[in-house]
């Protein structure tokens, strides 16, 4: 189970609690909340199969998608590193020319499969991109090729790009409609890239469905862990502590805290409120927004992201003969994942002597079923957590303003 | 010159303003303020020489250090690109021995060398990196040959690596005493690697040099972009606007973003007062804290990075026969830099009208004059905007609290 500790008071009102986890639950966009459970078999054989055949005939998938159809799986990739002979590649999440050469350099004249994935089929970023990519499918293997090598991840009975996958006979996975984007890395949306790049996603399931079933055993809603970081999060709220920092010492979950900026922001930024999300990775940004955290201004509060066994590696510093050169002879022989552990603990320290608020979520080890329960842990606390503010959890309305003057200043028909 | 434009009444105190300069001027840490005229050309030439011998010897140049001496170049080598068969790799900031590893495994058994950029060489996760690699090193050359492939960039008299360096025979460059860590950029600090990486460090030192003469021009202080910015922030600093997002539609400008981060939050983050920096990279932000920023807490300003001309590559957005199943047939034939522009206009007006304060800070170009220019622009407005602010722009006390805490736990001799 991950873990959840605090140097902060939690007082839980259970009713409370109690009354937005129904709400949530009764809500029709919660079927991520059963998704560990619910999964639809007939769908994972498929991807599975899907993942088995990109993997014989491609060197690169090319993985279309913005905000919720991009971040998680690429967290998981990034957290865990491609085990794959195919490597993934993201596609259609900006509309810098100069991002789209670099992707056609990497791919070059290997072959490739495409994976598109948008609900709707018309989000303006992939919709460019996947036109670029099917024009260079198309040359490379004509009309009937490039159908096999098209993967569409969309909406399971309507829109363009379901008529299109209809049209042409590619490959359909489905988009559920009770899951947004942002909640959607257990579904075919995160599940097919992650098996392709060699991810074990029955162990990710498994885990997700170990942190659900937890939950379910406990007869006391407080000692949930992802109640506890969601009320403390509500009551520092309320005491002004307006930005809230995910820290990490482990470079290699970076994208796991952009995935959070997502899921934590567009959930609760609205009505001219929320928690300001953002992050930082140790101990590189200790010589740079340290001197903030150490000693600015005082309404921030700090969740530090921990793996307990990052595993796999790890390196004794080594001795040098002589004399003490570099002042480093005390850490001769420790190991640099202990001597990270500590700068860790070296850090809360410090912060909290600094007047920020810190609280640790710790997950086992950096494996798929760590992150798995990870993934489960911050949707629960993040569903919860707007709730508790009286937010809507699962709606973005904001999104769109943009969207809207583009599309004028671009002469969209209708705008 | 760097432009300035904002949406904001800037009411410029030109004698505030003169007398925070003439500080600035007479701080003994201002030698970044005149480095674009004032720069040693014997040192010059010899990094020239020493990049040329790296670029003839070795596939990789593992740059070790933390901070200003790590965020400056890579800052530029990820917007220019490595334009070199030699590849500026990164080491020492961070202790996760997964990086640590990766770093290993990229190298394997190529030629390296190696850049030792620490002003003590005591600093622990630089010294700590720099231990494994010269291991590396003196297994694979031997110590004559380890000692030909140790270029350290330190103090010029004193010190723990200037005094490993005579002794052991390393190439030496100079870490000036008159410039602190993150305005060190212009200096050996980033102008060897950036050498190495294909960079014409002319072109950045002239871009920094122009910039630096248009200042010296202008009659009129008010008139100067850096002034504006600067006054510009500590304006809505008062109005507690206190979270400023830079935001670039270039992900290329993602490390860029990284060293303003640095820079204007180690320059200000004092006293518990100071605008609190992050950035976002559109538009894939737009689909993850583009919510937030739309309808979230309003206390949010905004700066966007634009390249007028991010040139070398652009492309059509490619015309498909048939019906228009994707929507896109209004954008057909269009270039993508073009549609990336128009978003960004529209992103400015979106967030104006949401109650952001958005100003536009924009370059001519990607290219090394374009970026030297910024970042003279940057350290210019930001030592004027830390010092109209109160505080010293120049030092970082709260950054020795987590070392101090390390050392403890670690059990350094004498904490």
């Amino acid at each position: 189970m991950i873990n959840f500790s605090t140097d902060q008071p939690i007082a839980i009102n259970l009713n409370q609690v109690e009354v937005a986890l129904s709400e949530i639950r009764n809500d029709p966009m919660s079927g991520w909340l059963e998704l560990p459970d619910d999964y639809n078999c007939a769908e994972f054989s498929a991807i599975k199969k899907a993942a088995e055949q990109i993997r014989g005939d491609s060197k690169f998938l090319v993985c279309i998608g913005i905000g919720g159809s991009y971040l998680g799986h690429r967290a998981i990739i990034e957290a865990l590193g491609q085990k794959s002979s195919t490597r993934v590649l993201y596609a259609g999440n900006s509309l810098s020319p100069r991002s789209l050469d670099k992707l056609f350099n990497e791919i070059g004249d290997a072959d490739f499969s495409v994976n598109i994935i948008s609900k709707s089929g018309t989000t303006t970023e992939p919709a460019i991109a996947f036109r670029f990519f099917k024009e260079k499918l198309l040359k490379k293997y004509g009309r009937e090729g490039t159908a096999k090598r098209i993967y569409a991840t969309t909406d399971a009975n309507k829109g363009a790009l379901h008529g299109e996958a209809i049209q042409e006979g590619y490959t359909r996975f489905v988009v559920p409609d009770n899951i947004g984007g942002r909640y959607s890395v257990l579904t075919a949306v995160g599940l097919l890239p992650l098996t392709v790049a060699g991810i074990n996603v029955d162990a990710l399931l498994t885990g997700a469905k170990s942190e659900k079933d937890d939950y379910a055993k406990e007869s006391n809603l407080g000692n949930i862990p992802a109640v506890q970081y969601a009320t403390m999060r509500a009551t520092l709220l309320q005491q002004k502590y307006d930005t809230e920092i995910l820290a990490t010492f482990e470079p290699d979950l970076q994208y796991i805290e952009e995935w959070w900026k997502q899921l934590f922001g567009e959930s609760e930024g609205k009505n001219h409120q929320g928690i300001f999300p953002a992050s930082v990775i140790y101990t590189t940004d200790l010589h740079s927004l340290g001197q903030y955290l150490q000693e600015g201004r005082r309404n921030i509060f700090e969740t530090v992201l921990t793996v307990e066994h990052p595993g796999l590696v790890d390196f004794a510093v080594p001795t040098l003969p002589g004399a003490d050169v570099d002042g480093l002879k005390y850490l001769e022989d420790r190991m640099l994942g202990d001597i990270n552990n500590i700068a860790r603990e070296a850090t809360i320290t410090a912060h909290r002597t600094g007047g920020i608020p810190v609280s640790e979520i710790t997950m086992p080890g950096l494996s798929e079923s760590s992150l798995g329960a990870l993934i489960y842990f911050f949707e629960y606390s993040c569903a919860l957590s707007a709730k508790l503010s009286g937010v809507n959890p699962f709606d973005q309305p904001g999104v769109e303003a943009y969207k809207n003057n583009m599309f004028h200043l671009l002469g969209k028909p209708g705008f």
